[in-house]
């Protein structure tokens, strides 16, 4: 080939390269890590989950086998279809600054692990690793019902009350990363006691293992028939107490009351602290609706200084739960891009 | 004149005139605006006041008045020697975002005052103006202990509890601009009546008028001794408190540590939420000095979540209570003139 020729020849090899690149969509994998599963997602840019599969977290002993298959299958998953921007991952007591997941208590891996460091050697990536409460705030951000707030947290009430807080844009990690523990607030001084150590803690009361406890104490307290009577407490769920309140059972109905005043307060508070747009109620308890919504406004409403009335909107998340975990990891990445 | 020496001649008049610019001191006028008096200095930037001059607020019952009188003492102030950079102010009910004082109730002028435009318009030059806390929290950024600091908290214990809240860097003023009201979140269910209208904030524990509450309380429940039983409650304050402690009397030492645990409590939820790297404290119930810090340090100690013990600073201000106010108000602008 002369030399003219083989120029030719390699403009037009860039040129079919650059077709394909541009034909490959780019996508951040999500990856959302539990004491039972994890999941993984390719997500792009608007919030569509193109490839997912799931592994059994605790099938992996060792983290270093964990990253392997992580890894590999985040590669098979991308294949030649997809530009991998980044990795983004949530993930029990995760450190954002450091990339660590430290001590936690649910997963196989014990002390503090270098996971955002040891999949990006393995991947060639970006990795950003959060919280899972935190990633559900980043996820309403990109994704959800948050798109163009500057100031609002996420409440996640599961078993527990996770919280992720954002401010001026930004999500709020504080000096230690472990900022947004809004669930260990205390809202009773020597109430009910918590895991965590301590007493009173806003979760004790705004969780689905919250609302488990104050139907037992209501049991207690009054004498109106109810078929939780009949049950077990280690059977009571959320969901069984948000079924018989829909059912008119009085002890249920007063359980969700007394649940949406504790976390009416709980929320009182984070709106004197941090005057936020909205606040987002996901997660289990979330899916009562409007028995659980209307009265955490009317308590908000109520307590709330006459400044911050009717500033703060409380809504449902905008996000299905279904792809919530996996969403929200991705949009750790998405984020960061964007900006 | 010909052309050339006309451009000489210009050349040697804007080389004068930068020598001119240059011997002038930059400054930010700070004014802090009180019930009693209003205060006006010119701060440079390494936060040294220049000038300085004080009227009493309560003379002008017009705010055409009042807004005039400041722009000509400002100009009066500046004169030539000072190359004038902004104006930050300092004042009750300030909303940093529109630039209004709304409904203050120690203030001579009633409704919603454009403070800052009118200002302006008089001099010429940017004026930012917030709450007296937040002036405070800026002026430890700036010119104070939390140099350097990215999260921390100010709280101001004077006859209320004031905060400013700064997150990544930047104050915290939420979706309505009145963000940082940490001396109305509820602590006691049913506690203290407060004046804004609900009960058990924080600040009807945890500052002058507080603590004076807490000696009542505490005299009726003991029996001990003390001279605080021979004054009319109206007569004590905190600073006679304090000094009885210093004495050892029994119930000055116990309500000091009744305080203690009260701040102690909401700073635990301040940590919580947002994982300061410190908490500065400051007004006239800190001036208690170790009597206050020490078992505020271990209130918190003892009560804060594993994941934060050890991880933020009780400290006092490193701003003199003095200069405080002026050089918080200034700081608004020279925070804003560094980004």
């Amino acid at each position: 080939m002369k030399i003219g020729e083989k120029r030719l020849y390699l403009q037009s090899v860039i040129k079919k390269q650059n077709i394909i690149l541009k034909q490959m969509k780019k996508v951040v994998a999500g990856i959302d890590i539990g004491g039972t599963n994890t999941v993984l997602g390719l997500v792009d840019g608007e919030g569509n989950i193109h490839e997912e599969s799931c592994i059994k977290t605790g099938d992996f002993k060792d983290v270093n086998d964990f990253v392997a298959e992580m890894s590999d299958a985040i590669k098979k998953l991308a294949n030649k279809e997809y530009e991998l921007a980044g990795i983004g991952i949530g993930a029990p007591n995760a450190n954002y600054y450091k990339g660590t997941i430290e001590h936690a208590a649910n997963l196989p891996w014990k002390g503090i692990i270098p996971l955002a460091e040891m999949i990006s050697n393995k991947t060639g990536v970006q990795v950003a690793l959060t919280n899972d409460a935190n990633a559900a705030a980043v996820g309403e951000m990109v994704f959800g019902g948050a798109k163009g707030m500057k100031n609002f947290i996420v409440l996640t009430l599961g078993t527990g009350l996770g919280s992720g807080i954002v401010i001026n844009g930004r999500l709020v990690y504080g000096h230690t990363a472990f900022a947004g523990e809004m669930g260990h607030t205390t809202i009773i001084p020597e109430g009910r006691e918590c895991g965590c150590g301590k007493k009173g803690c806003l979760e004790t009361y705004a969780s689905a293992s919250g609302i488990v406890r104050t139907v037992l104490y209501l049991l207690s307290e009054l004498k109106a028939e109810s078929p939780l009577r009949n049950m077990a407490p280690s059977a009571i769920t959320s969901k069984i107490i948000a079924e018989a309140a829909a059912n008119n059972d009085p002890v249920a109905i007063r359980a969700m009351d007394y649940t949406a005043e504790a976390l009416g307060l709980g929320i009182v508070n984070a709106i004197i602290f941090l005057s936020p747009e909205a606040i987002f109620l996901f997660g289990g308890l979330a899916k009562a609706g409007d028995m659980l919504f209307k009265p955490v406004r009317e308590y908000v409403d109520k307590n709330v200084m006459q400044v911050f009335k009717g500033t703060v909107k409380i809504l449902p998340s905008g996000i299905s739960e279904d792809n919530a975990a996996v969403l929200g990891a991705a949009a750790l990445v998405w984020n960061d891009l964007s900006r």
